[in-house]
């Protein structure tokens, strides 16, 4: 059974926490300096390890084997949200790093090879999964060139600010990788609440996104009749209560939706409100469960429009995220790894959150292994999880590498 | 019966408008450089007609008869809001002009004192009934003070630029004055759903407006369970469905109530929102229902907030504005001139908008006559109001004035 160096890679997480440090918390967007600081970091700790390391035209920073493939990439995200935890992203960078090296210092297992990955962008603070895109070749160079964070600085300008116009951008070498393995924190309560230790991630969730629009009329709030007033924000409001009660009825389990903004127009304490928008976001592992759910949305507006007196409209305010399966095999590896090191504490789920397999597993074969997070908090400084769980994760993670590879994928 | 000059109120009214003219609307916001020009226009039309003309150091044009008391003063305001309409305000200036010097020139009424004026920012450019105010002697210095408009301009400021701050601040003169009368566009379509063309106003009607907060736990819109939220949108959206069932139940039929702004922070579609607020604001002529209305505003959240799980409290967000009576008098004479003029095609109804009277009626006496605005539009481009109620209404407003002075008040 591989075996991993619980302190170094405690080590080695607390010293990436240290890049972008803000109280327990972490900011270290991608492509600031900071973050570009951490991922020198990495390379060079790659290369301690025996590992070639690469710094790509975007920011990716990729190991390579000293052994010849077939291959396993593991790794995630060394970027942060704009007030991030420390642990999103870097617990499953280090988990590459620390699987890679040990692997490859055991006799036992030094022939195997392991690539270890950061991937830049993530989180989106330009473009997300940047990196993974540009990796498998799916980049779309307008959506490149229209790029920026939320400063206004173009990814351009990032880029060559961080150094990175001159170097080639790396993309996956075929034939080289079985697949790809991803750690994470759950970002969720679910292992936390029912007393487990590892997650097997079975797929990430689909997100429809829709902009549900009000057009009433504006007028004065004092001498118009309430039986005459067309009021956007009024329609608004019970739009949003009766599309909870459809969603409801159509949810499963872990169905889950949010509407994240809503905004009256022009906004002020005395004026009827002329116009009215709302962002009303829903995600499911089931697609046929999505489709319902984005019938229902356009059915509810139809139907307030029929009834007046306001127009109601439901569209697509993004492209459609397709639930993404995780490789059956994969996914047995990691259970029959998991039931090896903590037997019983397991359990198979969906990951409610975005991450970069979204991407990379329409390339190759993908797999995600969760750990707990204390209280379920993600996204914000107070996210943590137990030391004892990050190390649990490690090995159950290089055991399931392990033995992906022996058995060839 | 007083007799007025229709030809020159329409054709004054009409130069008053090309003052900002845009499109059909006018833009005039207050103590601006066009602003400032119609009202040097407007002294010097009281001028030419024998009165004594002072613009005085906020911008009052007040005109003051060449005989003694007892006066009435008749007017209302020459600014108007950001895309104002043409009537609102400049209406009841020209009355005022016309009917002060309609009375002066006919022998038979020469003897009578009418006191035309305009006041300034009735609109609250800077604010609100600054003009009224401080002729009344209740400007509050630190409202003052602190007063600055849309583009951040000081009053202070906006007084230099328009040459004012050397000039002695016009008040009341006490003894001089019978009272103040006001004719204004309706704003609301009551008078032209009901066939009439002159409402006399009883009332202006008081103005409670509230903050209601709502406070939840921000967190990720895919991996935070549906039970598990805390989501401060949801309970503002729940809030605003119940408080109208409540007030509908409260309310009479002239009551009304809006939602003029709502936001949900930080206002991101993949992020529940863990704060959010409401302005929800209510007026009515009875102070009493007013009361009932806040009283459930606050019901409602303690409830809520009980109920749980998100956190919400009802505050006043402004000082309340109580209702404003008409005196009965003045109104009983403005009725009277009705039925001499247009027989049984008046009505006593409240104001729903507020005006200077709301300043003025704590000093002296105070009445106000409406007539109609097309599709009850105003505080937009397309306010009008058709010239034969624009005629009529002043002939209303003269034949009061008059019947007010010979009775001496």
């Amino acid at each position: 059974m591989a075996r991993i160096n619980a302190d170094r890679l405690l080590a080695d997480l607390d010293h990436l926490r240290s890049f972008g440090a803000c109280g327990n918390g972490v900011v270290r967007t991608s492509l600031s300096p900071v973050d570009m600081e951490a991922r020198h970091w990495l390379a060079t700790r790659m290369r301690e390890a025996g590992f070639e390391a690469t710094i790509d035209g975007v920011g990716n920073v990729i190991g390579r084997s000293p052994n010849p493939g077939p291959a396993l990439l593991v790794g995630s995200h060394s970027d942060t949200q704009p007030q991030g935890g420390w642990l999103d992203g870097a617990l499953g960078v280090i988990y590459g790093l620390e699987i890679a090296r040990a692997l490859l210092e055991d006799p036992a297992t030094a022939d195997l090879a392991v690539d270890p990955v950061s991937w830049i962008d993530e989180e989106g603070t330009f473009l997300g999964c940047l990196g993974s895109r540009s990796w498998c070749g799916v980049l779309d160079p307008k959506a490149e060139a229209a790029a920026r964070n939320a400063a206004g600085t173009s990814l351009a300008d990032a880029l060559a600010a961080a150094d990175l116009v001159d170097r080639p951008r790396a993309r996956m070498e075929p034939g080289r990788y079985l697949g790809y393995l991803e750690a994470h924190i759950e970002q969720g309560p679910y292992l936390e609440e029912a007393g487990l230790e590892i997650g097997v991630v079975t797929s990430i969730v689909g997100i429809r996104g829709c902009t549900v629009r009000f057009e009433g009329e504006q007028n004065h709030a004092g001498t118009t009749p309430m039986p005459r007033r067309r009021d956007a924000g009024v329609a608004l409001f019970d739009y949003a209560v009766r599309i909870r009660e459809r969603f409801q009825a159509l949810a499963g389990d872990r169905t889950v939706w949010t509407i994240g903004r809503a905004t009256l127009d022009p906004g002020a304490p005395s004026i009827i409100p002329g116009r009215a928008e709302m962002m009303l976001q829903f995600r499911d592992a089931d697609v046929d469960r999505l489709d319902r759910m984005e019938a229902a949305a356009e059915a509810l507006a139809a139907e307030a429009t029929a009834a007046g007196p306001v127009k109601v409209t439901c569209t697509r305010a993004r492209a459609p995220v397709a639930p993404t399966i995780m490789d059956a095999g994969f996914q047995q590896h990691i259970a029959d790894a998991a039931e090896r090191i903590v037997p019983g504490r397991w359990m198979r789920m969906p990951s409610a959150a975005g991450h970069d397999p979204m991407v990379v597993a329409h390339h190759i074969p993908c797999a995600m292994v969760f750990i707990p997070s204390i209280d379920g908090i993600s996204h914000d400084f107070a996210e943590d999880s137990k030391r004892d769980d990050i190390v649990t994760g490690c090995r159950v993670l290089a055991d399931a590498a392990e033995s992906i590879l022996r058995a060839g994928g």
